[in-house]
């Protein structure tokens, strides 16, 4: 066996603690609606009060809530119109004792007015409107402030740009904010047996699969990529490729191809990053257990098995949520979204590693299931089919058909 | 009342039905990576096998099957090893009865052998090999086709391009796909009382929210925006824009102001439109009840309400689903991802119409519970609060604290 294995092995847990210490990228300020989906930079303070003066929240009248005191159905409360609010503009005349005006939800309350009586219990005659239940002060009214106060922390920084977030932001007229900028990715495929997709691979090779997957991947987490090709399993020239793709991105991912040689390769050459340090060697998890993870100079490298499903649940578990930990991102926005399901068969797992299977999930009589994908290692057409990663913790000997595991649904 | 609410009021599912009847966008070729996220807009036909020769599934030796028969621990069976297989290059000898190859995981078998010895069960002395474990015909070998079949449908039109699909299409050779067209989707907002979140707004008006939060929810949908900017509640004004925005694009979205008068005019203004036919006035769902959707000339214009929770939630359970399915969509990628929670506390429900809770998610216990976010009508500073939209069916009357419900994750 390749000695990696018996080499520095860590658990996910214990390597995603290193993964949050990278340093966070640079701000920069971000139109909102190009934002969305990003991380906050700077904790976000309301400039204003919202809403900026007291308005209706339902149709009806804009009264004084003592003047309706008493009113009821057998016996209405009189009061005099004395016009209507126009919608968007303050009103010209205050509202005197025994006054009612017509008021439509989010109109401004005149001055005199501390209530709104709902349309539904009045009825206008004449020049006159019956109320048939009182109010109390305040009701069917939002105060100026009571929505955000001016100067109150509305979004601390890390904060995903969530499309609420954005409408918040929007309702107090704050249309550029800072972000952290996109990471750069630099993704290298390494193994003789490889040719790019374009090509018909002549006999003894395959086409390279993990330079299309990681990129979707890296570009659904928010970064930007640089593809740097194929590097045949040569040491110099592997070498002098991490050095370059080091050098031109805050991130570099470079598949190993199946060979166990390439896999020293790799090793060899980060470790000559400048100020390089290891800090995984071996991970943990299965499938995905030659990873390799390195820092230098703030910057992460990592070598990720060869077999695309291996690299791919690596990506997931480990690459994912340093590239949104790059941008800001905190707590669960790190991780896919997760759920429960039950499985649909008994399913092994060995003591002291985490277990991914990947699922299939579907809904019956209202309970979520998982079906496990079982196909041989190697073959790629099934990868199409999962929609979620199962996982089996560390502690446990796997799961019996019907018990309920936690699912990391797949973007 | 406004007398839409009388009117043609539907459910939410039979909405649905005519929505997913609006005619599917033209197709256009896409680059492979450009495609992640979009769907296929034609069956795709596997342009030749995969693997396209017998590969080694793991590290050892390629063997004649029959020659280990018997092999076992106390009595191996001795080959001789005449060479070792170059990854990625197709062997020049064949094997011949008593000999071996090493290989390695993903290597080509060479002529003669039909399965592979993992290396864990040899021991090579010298020029020879022993074998401890016998191995059957096929073993540790992905044979040609196996994975995939020379014109086998490898995906059928409508699938979603997941990084796994797109790994599949890399590895078949397939780098740009045909896919359905981005939609282009017009966004008006509309009332008296708004102002752009770039201005300052004068006593009696507030900045629009809708324009913002439906642009996001559009563009997370994979369609493109074309903002009309605010109207004012004037029917002419409306109309004319309404008008043009539906000669510009494939949908069209009017966010209604508060005022009842505006609700009309948008009515009218949409029954204006040439061969326009209001599939939906009103819809069984709270919030969100004043929607319009027409059809016109195969165009999709929607009504919505003012209220921007209202809007956020109507588009989210018939508008997003609308531009997946005009992008050529189907089954449960039309939707957003659904999970189960327990309720954090009861919550009323009326029959005959489905209720939406806006709630936040949190773990407790390996049990995941949703919390409802109770703020008042009007107030926007929750809406960036929320990470699910939990579901009450219209059959139900409600739920207990504790119980399970569908809860929709909000992107």
């Amino acid at each position: 066996m390749p000695r990696e294995f018996f080499f520095q092995v860590r658990t996910v847990a214990e390597v995603l603690e290193d993964i949050f210490r990278f340093p966070l990228l640079e701000s920069q300020e971000t139109e909102l609606l190009a934002a969305r989906g990003r991380f906050l930079a700077e904790d976000l303070k309301a400039p204003e009060d919202l809403p900026a003066f007291a308005r209706a929240t339902m149709d009806g009248y804009a009264v004084r809530a003592r003047d309706t005191f008493g009113a009821r159905e057998s016996e209405p409360v009189i009061l005099r119109v004395t016009g209507e609010i126009p919608m968007g503009h303050a009103p010209k005349d205050s509202l005197r004792p025994g006054e009612a005006m017509r008021i439509a939800t989010g109109g401004m309350l005149p001055k005199g007015a501390d209530a709104v009586v709902m349309v539904e219990y009045t009825e206008e005659i004449g020049t006159l409107v019956e109320i048939r239940r009182p109010v109390t002060p305040q009701e069917n009214v939002i105060q100026p402030g009571e929505d955000v106060k001016a100067g109150e922390i509305l979004f601390s920084s890390g904060t995903k740009i969530t499309t609420g977030c954005l409408g918040v932001l929007a309702g107090l007229g704050i249309t550029k904010i800072k972000v952290r900028r996109q990471p750069w990715v630099g993704i290298i495929s390494t193994g003789d047996e490889l040719v790019p997709p374009e090509e018909l691979p002549p006999p003894g090779k395959i086409r390279d699969i993990n330079t299309y997957t990681l990129a979707a991947g890296v570009e659904e987490a928010g970064g930007k990529v640089r593809s740097y090709g194929l590097i045949p399993d040569e040491e110099e020239a592997l070498s002098r490729t991490i050095q370059k793709a080091f050098e031109e991105n805050d991130v570099v991912l470079v598949s190993g191809g199946s060979s166990v040689g390439t896999r020293d390769f790799t090793l060899n050459a980060i470790s000559r990053l400048p100020g390089a340090k290891i800090l995984a060697h071996g991970i943990a998890v299965r499938p995905g257990k030659p990873t390799i993870l390195a820092q230098a100079e703030g910057k992460a490298v990592f070598g990720l098995p060869g077999q695309v499903a291996s690299a791919l649940l690596v990506f997931y578990l480990l690459v994912r949520p340093l590239l949104l930990h790059l941008q800001g991102g905190k707590g669960k926005d790190l991780f896919l979204p997760q759920t429960k399901a039950r499985v649909t068969r008994n399913l092994p797992s060995a003591q002291g590693r985490e277990d991914y299977y990947r699922v299939k999930l579907f809904w019956k009589e209202d309970e979520l299931w998982a079906e496990p994908i079982f196909r041989r290692s190697g073959l790629i057409s099934s990868m199409a089919e999962a929609d979620g990663l199962l996982k089996i913790p560390e502690r446990s000997e796997g799961l019996y058909e019907g018990e309920e595991a936690r699912v990391f649904l797949l973007p």
